[in-house]
Parts: structure tokens; C-alpha cells; sequence
């Protein structure tokens, strides 16, 4: 919560809007920003693109990228930042892809995750493999992704 | 756990595909529908419209209605499961709508939540209202609206 309530203090501070993409946290992120009253000065929103049609459809990632990579990639973590954040017409868009598990594909390990964070026209993208269950990944990834978020605006 | 593999195995067993808008739950629904493996067979995905300015961008609520309801109504919500179906291309669609807290506006009571379900060209709408703290009607009001699903598809 502490974690959570500095982001929301920082892009307050700083008048940032954010808006999120996300893929196998599957809108954890999301609901992170809005646990705290106030944040909704500062959220525009976020979209979930669970599956590979909906990345394509509703972000124009290309299919060929997505059939490829199925969706998980350093490539496409910043596509997606950089059009989530054209889409909502905020400040910083930030995305996140992986397996959260239990099965991956394309040989990739579960626990596989790309954090992307575009901001000032710059995009940032992290690789981070986590380890644990479904859900400890999908949470532990989402507070990282925040992070992230953070050390760009800082 | 158990409320939740039984709404995503009815889903599964009838081959039905789902979408979600959430406003004040902030994606949590969406999260509970990726918690089990195996929901990306029925989950497509899902849009956080968390802004007025979002709703009437991304889904089309026309802006008059937003201002009038602060985003919560009945027909926001209905409007809002009509509109994710056909942009997710699911068979269903539903959409939460609410003031979770501590402030609500339009004196409308803290705790006030629609729920809507667009399935088969109709759309049912529930109105719902929630005590206790912030997260808790997040919380709550996502796995209403599972339910509220559920009843609609069985």
C-alpha cells in the first residue's frame, strides 16, 4: 500500500496522467491504481488484451509479430505502451505481457514477463522471470510494472 | 475460488466468449476472470473506462449522459456491456458501473453499483448497493456481476 499510495503521490505532484495495457495480470495493475481514493486525478484507464485477436484488433499490433512471439515480447510490451498511451491521450502508457502460467509457449519459461513504460516519447522495456504460482506472478509482476513507472517519472 | 471455476466452466462448456467494461471496480473483475488457468479459452478481454472522458472516447457514451450521471447509471452501464461486446466481438458483454468511495457525486449513496449483461441482444441491468470500505465494494461488486453473468447464461 505504501508502494502504491507514492506512485499515486508522484504523478500527482507531477499533474501525469497514466493509462495501462495489459496482458497475463489481466487488469491487477489496473485495479492497483484505482485501491486508492484519488487516484481517478491521475488514471485515465487501461485495457486487458488477454487474448492475441483482441492485441490485433484493438491496439493494431501486427499478427505476424503476434502469432510469432504469441503475444509475449520485448517488442510487443512497447508497442502496446506506445499505443495505450495514444489511445487514452495520457501522459505515460505503460504495458505488461508474460506467461503468468501454468503453461507457456514458444519455449519461453512461465514466469516470463516485459514490463514497458512510454513516456516523453521514449519507451523503456524490462524482461523479469518470476517465479511462483499463477497468481503471486500476476501480482508480483503488476507492483513491478508500478515501479517501473516510477523510477521513469522520478 | 469455487464461485469462479463454476462461472468459467459454464462458460467453457457452452463455448461462450466474454468481455468486460469496468468503471469503479477498476479491473478487478477482469483479474478474478484471468485468476484460473484456462480462462483465456472464454475471456477475450476487457477496457477500465475509469475517466468520463474515456467512456465517451473509447466506447462512445455520448457525453451528455456522462455529465448528467457522473458516469453512473443504468443506462451508462447497459450502454457500456452493449458497446464492449461488440468492440471484444464476445458473445457476451458486461460492464460495472458504481461509486465505490469515500466520495460519491450526484448525491447519489457510496455503494451505488450497476451491473449490466449484453447477451443474446438483450441487456439486463442490476442495480446493487454495497456497504463497507473501498476495496471491499470493489471487490464485491466484481463477483456480483460474475454471478449476475452466471445466471444470465445457465
Amino acid at each position: 500500500m505504501k508502494r502504491l499510495n507514492k506512485i499515486i503521490n508522484i504523478l500527482k505532484e507531477k499533474e501525469l496522467s497514466l493509462s495501462l495495457a495489459e496482458s497475463c495480470s489481466g487488469g491487477y495493475t489496473c485495479y492497483l491504481m484505482t485501491e486508492i481514493p484519488g487516484s481517478s486525478k491521475v488514471f485515465k484507464g487501461g485495457m486487458i488484451l488477454y487474448s492475441l485477436e483482441s492485441k490485433n484488433k484493438l491496439l493494431k499490433i501486427p499478427w505476424a509479430l503476434l502469432k510469432k512471439t504469441q503475444g509475449v515480447s520485448a517488442k510487443v510490451a512497447g508497442l502496446l505502451a506506445r499505443k495505450i498511451r495514444k489511445k487514452f491521450n495520457s501522459d505515460i502508457g505503460a504495458a505488461l505481457v508474460g506467461f503468468a502460467g501454468p503453461k507457456s509457449k514458444n519455449k519461453v519459461p512461465v514466469g516470463t514477463v516485459f514490463l514497458s513504460v512510454n513516456y516523453k516519447n521514449k519507451t523503456e522495456t524490462k524482461k523479469i522471470i518470476l517465479k511462483g504460482p499463477r497468481n503471486k506472478i500476476q501480482k508480483e509482476a503488476s507492483y513491478l510494472l508500478l515501479e517501473l513507472i516510477n523510477d521513469k517519472i522520478k
